[in-house]
C-alpha cells in the first residue's frame, strides 16, 4: 500500500518539493487593480505588440515562465517537464510556448483548476524524484476567451451580473527537490462535481460544488481543519461562488469566515473596474498566486496557504447539447517552512 | 539530482508499473478492421444509443474503464486517479465520464500522443508511491472530430488522400504498484516540434519529426537501440508519416525496418476501407495499444514494446492564423518480463 497517501484523496509528500521562483505578467485591467504592486509585468496593451490575442496569450506563458528562470538563475534546458495547460481549443497558447522554450511538455486541461493541477503534478515528478526541476505554467486572456466561448467583442454585448470577467494574465512557478521553500506538502485531487447547473453566465454557482467537495475531503483525508491555515484561497469562485461555498462549507462543519477569499475577488476591485462576479479564468489563480500569495509566503506574511483552482468543465458544444457544467477542483497546500 | 533519470528525457521507473488489464471499445468501420478479434467490443451504431457524437464519445470512456475494472475485479473507488484526455474542446468526453464514475481527474492533453502521456504520468504516481491503482484513458470519435476540425459530415466533402481517418474508438488501462506484468519500465517525454507544415491534410508529415525527436532521444538516453525491442510502434503517423519517419531516424543512424509499424496503419485495411493515409486520433493508439499489442505482450508473443503515441498540437484557430503545425510525441517502453 502507498505510504504517501491519506485518506481517499490526499498524497503528503515525504521530500516537499520547494517553490524556488515564480513569474508573473497581467494585462493592463489587471495592472489597475488592487494586486497590481505584485506582478512581475503589467502589460501596455493585451496584444503583447502580436497580432492576434492568442498569440499575445502564448507569449505572457513564454514570459512568465523566463522570468521565472531568471529569478532561479537556471536555463530552460535546467527544467525536465512543463506542466501547464490553457483555456483555449488544443492548447495552443501552452503548446506554442513549450514550442519555444524547448522544454519536455505535459499538456493538462483542468480549466480554471489548471495551476493546482500543474502544481500537483509537478510537486508529483520532484518528490518521486523523476526531476529535479519543473515548471507549472498556466495562462487565460479575456479576449480570447470572450471571442471563443461568447461572442465577438465588437457586438459590444451585455454582460450579465454574474458573469465573471476572464483574468489576461500567465503564471508560472518553478518547482525544486532542493530549495528554501515555500514548500508543497499535501496535495488533495479533485473529483469531477456536477450539481446540474447550467447557466453559462454563473460559473462561480457552478464551480462552489466542486471546491467545498475537495476542501471538505482535505480536511478529513489531513485531520487538519480551516484554522490550521493562514489563509485558504480558491481559485476563481468569484462574489457569487466564494459565498455559495463559505455558506455550504459551514453546513459541513468547517467555518473558514476568518482565514478565507477567492482569486476572483482579490484581483480586481469590483465596484471600480466593473467585473460584476469577479475574476475568472486559468490565469486568475496562477497570477494571484504566482505574483501575489508566493510573495506573503515568501516573506512569512503567512506561514501556511491552501489553494484551490477551480474549473468549469464545459464546452460551447456540452453547453448547446443541454448538458449542465461539471466542475473540477485540486488543493495544494503550501506551508513557509518545514521541519 | 535525481537517480531516476536516464540521459535528457527519460526516466527509468525503480519499481516498474504494472499494467494488470485494459478496456476497448471501437465503432463500427474499426470493427471491420484487420485487428477486430482482439477489441473487447466494437459497436453496431457509432452512436452508443445516444442522442449525440459527443454523448456517445463519452460513453465510450466510461464504458472501456468500466471493462477494465471488470477485468481486474476492481471498483472505481479502488482507483485513485484517471490519467486521460480527448481531442474535443475542453475535454468534454473525458471529464463527463470522470464525473459518471467519481475518480479524482487528472485531465490531460496530448492530442493524439494522449495515450502515453496518460501512461507516463500514470506510472510515475505509481513508481512515486501516490497511488496502488490508476487508469490512463483516452478516446477519439470520427464524427465528433471532423465536425469539430473540418466540415459538416452532411456536406460530404472529399477528403484529400493524404488525409487521416479519425479512429473511432476509446481504451482504458489499469496501473498497480504489484502485479504480473506488462511492466513500464522507461518513459521518454517528448518535446513539441515543429518543422513548418501547415498542410492541415497531412499530419502524418507533420508529426514525422516529432516521433522521430523522441525515438531518437530514448535511444540515446537508454544506450537501448531498436534491436533491443521487439516492436517499436508509433501512434497514428499513417503511411506517410510512418515512411517518412522511418526514412529520418535510418539518417539518425537507427534503423527501424524490420520491428516497425504505426498504429494508424495497422486499424484499417487501407485498400478495403478507403481510409486513404490510415487511422488517426487519440483513440488510435489507446485502442491498438489497449485491444492488440496489450495482448501480444500478456501473451508473450511480443516481449518488449515501445509505444510512441504522436499529437499535432494545432487548433483551428491557429491554423486559421496561419500557424504551423506543432507535434509531440511520448515514449513508453513496456516488457512482459522485469528482473
Amino acid at each position: 500500500m502507498s505510504k504517501k497517501r491519506l485518506g481517499n484523496q490526499t498524497v503528503r509528500f515525504v521530500n516537499p518539493p520547494s517553490i524556488i521562483s515564480t513569474g508573473s505578467i497581467v494585462g493592463p485591467k489587471e495592472g489597475m487593480g488592487p494586486l497590481k504592486d505584485y506582478f512581475d509585468l503589467i502589460l501596455d496593451d493585451d496584444s503583447f505588440e502580436l497580432d492576434s490575442w492568442e498569440k499575445a496569450e502564448s507569449k505572457m506563458i513564454k514570459e512568465a515562465v523566463k522570468i521565472s528562470l531568471g529569478k532561479a538563475s537556471l536555463e530552460a534546458s535546467d527544467i525536465s517537464y512543463m506542466f501547464g495547460g490553457d483555456l483555449l481549443n488544443q492548447l495552443i497558447s501552452t503548446t506554442f510556448a513549450a514550442r519555444d522554450l524547448n522544454i519536455p511538455l505535459f499538456g493538462l486541461f483542468g480549466a480554471c483548476s489548471t495551476m493546482t493541477e500543474a502544481l500537483s503534478l509537478g510537486a508529483m515528478s520532484i518528490d518521486g524524484d523523476f526531476a529535479d526541476y519543473v515548471i507549472a505554467t498556466t495562462s487565460s486572456h479575456f479576449s480570447t476567451a470572450e471571442r471563443q466561448f461568447r461572442f465577438p467583442l465588437e457586438l459590444g454585448n451585455q454582460r450579465k451580473l454574474t458573469a465573471q470577467w476572464t483574468v489576461t494574465g500567465a503564471g508560472a512557478a518553478i518547482l525544486s527537490s532542493t530549495g528554501g521553500g515555500p514548500y508543497i506538502t499535501h496535495i488533495t485531487t479533485g473529483k469531477v462535481v456536477d450539481f446540474g447547473i447550467s447557466d453559462v453566465n454563473n460559473m462561480g454557482a457552478a464551480m462552489a460544488p466542486a471546491a467545498v467537495d475537495t476542501i471538505k475531503t482535505h480536511f478529513l483525508d489531513t485531520g487538519l481543519s480551516p484554522k490550521d491555515y493562514d489563509l485558504i484561497v480558491t481559485g476563481d469562485l468569484g462574489i457569487i461562488g466564494s459565498e455559495i461555498a463559505l455558506e455550504m462549507l459551514v453546513k459541513e462543519g468547517f467555518n473558514m469566515h476568518k482565514n478565507y477569499t477567492d482569486c476572483g475577488v482579490e484581483i480586481f476591485d469590483h465596484k471600480i473596474q466593473d467585473t460584476h462576479a469577479g475574476g475568472s479564468g486559468p490565469g486568475c489563480s496562477a497570477v494571484v498566486f504566482t505574483g501575489y500569495l508566493y510573495k506573503l509566503l515568501l516573506e512569512k506574511k503567512i506561514k501556511s496557504l491552501l489553494l484551490v483552482s477551480t474549473g468549469a468543465l464545459l464546452s460551447t458544444t456540452s453547453a448547446q447539447q443541454g448538458e449542465s457544467i461539471p466542475a473540477i477542483a485540486h488543493a495544494v497546500s503550501i506551508t513557509s517552512e518545514y521541519n
